[in-house]
């Protein structure tokens, strides 16, 4: 067995994907959370290129794995001592310096404007430089296969000026991503051919084609003994390799699983689904459904021959147990769905239907014509379970809504500030009693929080002997979706709710109108809750 | 020159993708696109299935590529010409027929329950039979790649089983999508040897891994002459190969460029990002902005070190020119942008600035303090034009905002009917001019379309010499987010516009209240709108 070293760059390559942009604390938590999975290194960031980087080193977490600075090679016509660029990332104080250096002779010559010799001596300064203060050095080889295949010798003599100076390792960069699997694995082998080995070699590859993890997997396989990847393949342009998709292959599948270990135990694999969902959690962005191994839908089976066979033997369309990633088994419903995957859904839910009873097929019918409307009960499970319930008569009226209102008003205040501020009025029937209710949205901040924020706080403010089951509700996301275009057009609301025994369920609106279709979604989840709480 | 078949599977094994649902029409419409893209064949679904398929099929477009309907071989204990779902099959009258049959023993014995010998049968009797129709016969060799593993004589058995009764392509999928790269050239190389030829054979992979690209392109490299996939990489789990990042590697890129021919012609390909966001559009997905290719980030250069080489020469970070696949090249805002970012996009905006202007850092100064507070410029480029302008004194003032108000009720009708209102009032000062303006947002099919919309109305309804320009947008699509969480949660809007004269612009808003993100979000479009068309 030999041992695979991973080396995260959530944090630098990372901060590239368009729309990300991490505060120090959200850094330092992703620091947290990727020294508990088990990775070796955490490059952290350009201490000195941006103030949230400084801010970060300047009080980064104590973690087990290997924290790591990003720079880059001195630069020409200065001394490494000198030079105050690189200065800044040594005094980060991390153990290990990766400085990213060019390796492509046209870049050398025409971005940097030196001699390529000239090259060579930044890159074993730099080296020799970071050394000598007692760190690790890793260098970072910028378009090292374009260099390669441009002009293989030159190529080879940067990585060599690198290792004889002392790097520990030598990071094989596909900057432009375009180099594909076989190839990363051809130049791959034939630099360790010419004396690099590969306990000193690491692959860092982008996914402008799609291929990021199988350029990975080949240079890997070629003798490759540190992966760069990132959490959900985030990264510059199409992202870099994804760790969250690696792991998994590397520890579960062959060649791979019974020539290589890691750092990662099988308990932390088994977490790998909480940590890819936490990360967009801290990044406001929604969760890649299709995501290998950890997205929603990558063991959800919505064929129907499909449901009907997993239900006997889950291997027959698994490549993997989903709880070895700590993910599950889903199966979604939809009008493709057949009647077994439907039942599956109802068990799952808890709803007995007798093997006779006609009911699933009226549900599919009603699911069905509720699709054609703009509804989506895939991502609305809890919604899809009070249509079932009402199909089968299983659905307690709990409380009826009467009549609301909800007015947003923006104006100047008495101070001449321009203000907001959103009220709604709720009227609804609780058996024989009429309770109405009133609610404003201003948060303990003074601010005002809109329409949905007081219509939930009124709806939720006095439902009688259920108060107690409301007040456990949080309402903790809401995503909104135009659907059909034009005069037609319909508002799809999906809101995520929690309550404080630990359960999450999501619930569908629909309606032309935003307010209306939060609203539905909104008593959806209250039924929801009462049944769970067994209120029925 | 050898030649590559392509065969679409996105409106069959796309439609497995969880939340997908495609209407008769929508099916219509993406294979007519299918077509005009140029790929081999369209399958175009399961006649017999679902009313949606049987729909498609009964009034299925005429295209140049072949139209495939897809079902099973014929069941055990009857003949292929006595099987209803084989007929309902056949019945679509399509070019060729495609049916999936198992070659994996264990599925054979302990999924289906018959023995080895009778599913030998039944496919050979399966293909004789569409053969014999005067229809083209594919063989969908289910589990192939496990089958293979786990009893390879008897998988290439089956394989000969279809190849001997005339089958004109054998696809080896890999149906449960955990075979690596590597192991799929293997095995297609193996098959080939066996007496199969490359020229009959295609590949079927999935993403469960992350390597369906790899994969499929693995499989061309020993041999296969057919591949197949979906647009956007839909498909049941984690999805199928991505044809639109298939397509461009194999038309582009080494070893396959030189050696192959595909039915895509550069004018085509060069349509490639327009088709991939269509299929979003009419999906109503948010397109995949990391996605190969066509992503809106996948040319995307978010480093200021890229930024300013990408200035002086594009191929120092670009793998292939943008141009090629109709998608373009980004240089998107944020706070780790340097200034040669930050000058290429005032540029890209014609708002010019003198070199020694120290604007910039103004700029930059306020898009770092209005990202703290929610806002994302890098899809909204219209706002960060705003933004820029206002810094620059180049913003008119255009109109002021005194005051609006919004009010959404539901209630009952005199006719007992459940119905929403909403209405908006809007006071705005157009120079000395102090106009007020109220609309519901009734559409033409009498539905209330919500407070947005009466909000956008009531403002665009009388803005003076502005009013031609107004009257030719349109609101396009909106999007909303919760930034944040708890008290402090604040909502972003995001509105994407269009007029008439082709442009198409977004904007964002960031507030508590979703109605007051919504509204600066309009009043932005409505700016960017009047200086675009020299109001100013």
């Amino acid at each position: 067995m030999s041992r695979l070293t991973l080396y995260d760059t959530t944090l630098r390559d990372g901060q590239q994907t368009q729309g990300v942009q991490f505060s120090a604390t959200e850094k330092a938590e992703i620091a947290a959370m990727l020294d508990a999975l088990g990775v070796d290194y955490i490059e952290g960031g350009w201490p000195g290129a941006n103030p949230t980087d400084s801010e970060f080193f300047a009080s980064a977490p104590r973690t087990r794995a290997t924290m790591t600075a990003f720079g880059m090679t001195k630069r020409a016509g200065r001394s490494a001592a000198n030079d105050d660029v690189l200065a800044a990332v040594l005094d980060a104080g991390t153990r290990a310096v990766c400085l990213v250096g060019k390796t492509h002779d046209y870049h050398v010559t025409e971005a940097l404007g030196i001699a390529p010799d000239e090259n060579l001596t930044n890159i074993a300064d730099s080296v020799a430089h970071v050394v000598a203060q007692g760190r690790e050095a890793i260098f970072d080889a910028e378009h090292f296969f374009d260099g390669y295949e441009a002009n293989p010798s030159y190529a080879l003599d940067c990585l060599r000026a690198a290792h004889d100076a002392g790097a520990r390792w030598i990071v094989l960069c596909d900057t432009n991503g375009g180099t594909l699997p076989d190839r990363v694995g051809e130049i791959t082998r034939l630099v360790i051919d010419a004396g690099i080995p590969g306990e000193r070699l690491g692959i860092h590859a982008h996914d402008d084609t799609g291929n990021a993890v199988a350029c990975s997997l080949a240079a890997i396989a070629a003798g490759a003994r540190q992966v760069q990847g990132t959490l959900n393949g985030l990264g510059e342009r199409c992202g870099n390799a994804s760790l969250t998709s690696l792991i998994p292959t590397l520890m579960l599948k062959e060649p791979f699983r019974s020539t290589l270990t890691t750092g990662i135990t099988p308990e932390a694999l088994a977490t790998l689904t909480r940590v890819s969902r936490r990360l967009d959690e801290i990044l406001n962005r929604a969760p890649l459904r299709a995501a290998p191994y950890v997205g929603a839908s990558a063991f959800a089976h919505k064929a129907g021959l499909h449901a009907s066979a997993i239900l006997k033997a889950p291997q027959t369309y698994e490549h993997v147990d989903p709880s070895t990633v700590g993910n599950a088994r889903i199966i979604p419903m939809s009008n493709q769905a057949g009647q077994s995957n439907l039942r599956a859904r109802l068990a799952d839910a808890g709803i007995k239907v007798a093997p006779d009873d006609p009911a699933p097929a009226r549900i599919l019918s009603t699911v069905k014509d509720r699709e054609d409307q703009g509804y989506a009960y895939d991502s609305a499970q809890a919604s899809f379970e009070l249509l079932a319930r009402a199909e089968l008569n299983a659905l307690p009226a709990f409380f009826e809504v009467e009549r609301y209102r909800v007015t947003v008003e923006r104006r100047m205040n008495a101070m001449g500030r321009r203000i907001s501020v959103s009220e709604a009025v709720v009227v609804v029937r609780l058996g024989d009693q009429r309770v109405m209710s009133v609610s404003d949205s201003i948060g303990a901040n003074g601010e005002d929080a809109g329409p949905v924020n007081a219509l939930w706080r009124a709806l939720g403010k006095d439902l009688g002997s259920w108060q107690s089951s409301i007040d456990e509700m949080t309402l903790a996301d809401f995503r909104v979706r135009i659907i059909g275009a034009g005069t037609d057009a319909v508002t799809r609301v999906t809101i995520d709710f929690t309550d404080s025994r630990g359960a999450a369920w999501s619930t569908v609106g629909v309606s032309p109108n935003i307010v209306d279709s939060s609203f539905e979604a909104l008593v959806d989840a209250i039924r929801w809750k009462l049944i769970r709480d067994g209120a029925a």
